[in-house]
């Protein structure tokens, strides 16, 4: 029997750990499941006869070393910063690792030794990142292979919920960590290439900087710039590409609506907020305001942000309850992203009968023969049911089959790696497509980078 | 002889020794000078028979303690963040000390030691930190010695170009360290308190959250916030204070124009732009706006910033020049906000026939046998020369006076200071009156926090 280590029970292991049992007695796998909370490991576990359950604190260096050395190969689901501890154990005990995660610095430094050892530690295998490079460097491998020459890539993905289920007026739920959607944008300016030209958007225009995407079947969403497309130009080998941009996918009206919150200060995560607990959502709202003896805040709102009287983006903000003078938020020493979060989860959070969607959309743009030609590429997937949602399973199963490729060394090139090569992704996007997550691609006409199709005059 | 060390020839350093040299018969004082730069030393020690310029390079130990030794007071007109090594010697050696700067938590940490020793560390003692201080104490003092009670106080203090050299649209040119105004309010939010509601105002709208000043025979003026004014609860003792509000002083329209340099992102010192050193002024603005095959600079920049044709807004861009396709940048590895620095140089240098001027504006409300009362305090100050500017005064000066008063044994309560005590705050208002640096007090009628005098309808 072979054993595979899975650390850390999140949203997205009982999708990977479904996968792995699935195939157990035909590849004679044995699944240990190691968190810190022993039941959430047990209640994934079941009683599969070879699925177990252990306590596992990765901070008792004893424990995770010996659970490291008995297994065949490490998963870590853990939060990314917490990846290294386990890697640099997988690396002194020789096995191979796989996580969902952005390679670290850290996780970066140990490739040579890595290497050395002969061992594969794949990274950035879950949705985004994990099927935006797969599914990218498929094309642009094979745009390169005959022959092509890159000129425009735009990727752009979203964490949405599926139409069946959108019920509100921001036409969002979250479907995943709340907090990333509050500070999204935060923490650096979006860079990118447009055309040849750098552009920078800074975190309070990133929302008004928006640009529209029609999927087939699905309508019209928005989008808004991912904060440093630039390196992608390295990891792509896009060197010399005139347009390079990445993006977060919306409906349309979001983000025009989120940046009331973002011009206010309310997604700040940097200080506390003097008396948060015992703050209503309305003296929260009038926090930003100006100060006046007469003005109500709903007036002072308006006009700070010049929110005209029929403007939709006002029922958004009713919807959320903003303005209640009786809720409390009851969060001691808050931030006003903390708070805000509060506030948005009384009306965000999925229902149990509730699905998600993921939508993914490439742009390639390239030159071949002397004739520009463009391919998009689009994947919609909808959530099953309440724990087979689109984002546990587009995480969950590129990290499984990988696992288990590498297990089986189909997947053998050793190092720090993330699915960019052909080794990696053709047989994973096979096996993704099997399980219902398919691109779509068109062949459509080159326009360069010209969101409006625009001609001079 | 008494010697007194001066470490540092700033740009207030030659109103100091101007100073202290007029007195250094009569008081019978030596003066050192040390700069890392001896020339800059002995450019302001001159050949006047007391004064000496010494090379000391603050990072070398040796050569540092030698000079504190050798004084009896030292004067530390370094970078703040520099004074620590200096104020760790002189605890060594028992000698006082006299900075212009915030104390730092590590200079806040030296208290203890510094009294225990009876030691005088003298800091926030220019113009801004340090008039502001004294001038605010005085009044506050004696509003509570009357037996009032503090309701309000604010704050204002600009540094600005004398009304006979305001020569451009803007108002405004660079008094002091131009890389100060460019990143002013970046690094944490606005926080403040009005009529008892904490208030939070974010960077990105600042410069539009302004307010109204005006002073007589100069017309009206416009404050921003200052970052943290509920840090002078605790220092100024007005604990339970309902409104208490810092700004910086701008002519009115500074704040609106400044506002679309940092709504575009221009401001931004965290990151380096590609290809920095070969961009126009032009390529510059582009940077911050969307690519588009067809439109202008000129036509995106309004369109984003919403600037109507006649907005007097634009004439001040142009001012500038900074749509200049001829014009490079010619930095290196530049970040916007050193970019902004430079553009804005070449504009708002002061030429040598150009004076400055301080502006100080104290709003003091109170309590007094059941009536509510106001006090304004103003102070306008204009600079004398090219070497003798308002700013180099009022910095300058103060630290002057207060050095010769430690040394003299009439300023000595011992620990790490600021001057908020009347045995301070008392001799040193008084001459700096007599220099001519003078507030005028006027009793107004109590309006309370009501920026534009409302009334509820």
């Amino acid at each position: 029997m072979r054993n595979i280590l899975i650390i850390g029970a999140g949203k997205s292991t009982s999708v990977l750990i479904e996968y792995l049992l699935k195939k157990a007695d035909s590849e004679d796998l044995e699944i240990t499941i190691g968190d810190l909370a022993v039941e959430n490991a047990r209640k994934l576990a079941g009683n599969h006869p070879r699925a177990k359950a252990i306590t596992l604190d990765i901070f008792k260096k004893e424990e995770r070393e010996k659970a490291v050395q008995n297994a065949d190969i490490v998963i870590s689901m853990l939060p990314a910063r917490f990846h290294i501890e386990v890697a640099k154990d997988c690396l002194n005990y020789g096995k191979n690792m796989v996580t969902a995660s952005y390679i670290s610095e850290e996780m970066q430094q140990l490739d040579d030794a890595v290497k050395e050892k002969g061992l594969v530690f794949m990274n950035e295998i879950g949705v985004d990142p994990g099927i935006d490079h797969m599914s990218a460097m498929q094309v642009i491998d094979r745009i390169r292979e005959e022959g092509g020459k890159m000129l425009l890539f735009e990727s752009f993905t979203g964490g949405l919920v599926a139409p069946e289920s959108d019920t509100n007026l921001w036409n969002y739920k979250f479907t995943w960590n709340p907090r990333n959607v509050v500070v999204a944008g935060q923490g650096g300016v979006a860079k990118f290439i447009q055309e040849g030209k750098f552009k920078y958007i800074p975190y309070n225009r990133l929302f008004r900087r928006t640009e529209f995407l029609e999927v087939k079947d699905y309508g019209k969403f928005e989008v808004y710039a991912n904060r440093n497309s630039l390196k992608y130009k390295s990891i792509y080998g896009l060197d010399n590409i005139l347009t390079l941009y990445r993006g977060t996918i919306r409906r349309v009206g979001f983000s025009r609506a989120w940046n009331m919150f973002v011009q206010l200060g309310m997604t700040d995560d940097s200080y506390t907020m003097e008396n948060s607990e015992d703050m209503s959502y309305r003296d929260f709202v009038n926090s930003f305001l100006p100060y006046s003896p007469t003005d109500s805040v709903e007036l002072k709102f308006r006009h700070n942000l010049k929110i005209d009287q029929d403007d939709i983006m006002w029922d958004k903000l009713l919807e959320l309850d903003l303005f209640n003078p009786d809720k409390k938020v009851g969060l001691k020493n808050a931030t006003p992203a903390e708070i805000l979060q509060k506030i948005l989860t009384d009306k965000w959070s999925l229902s149990p009968e509730d699905k998600d969607m993921i939508v993914m959309y490439h742009k390639f743009g390239y030159e071949l023969n002397g004739e520009k030609k463009q391919i998009d590429a689009t994947m919609v997937n909808i959530g099953q049911d309440q724990t087979r949602t689109a984002m546990a399973r587009t995480v969950g199963l590129p990290v499984a089959i990988a696992a288990l490729k590498i297990l089986n060394g189909t997947i053998s090139t050793p190092g720090v790696q993330l699915p960019i090569t052909k080794e990696v992704y053709d047989p994973i996007l096979k096996e993704l497509a099997e399980n219902g997550i398919i691109f779509k691609e068109e062949q459509i006409e080159y326009l360069g980078y010209n969101p409006f199709g625009e001609v001079g005059n």
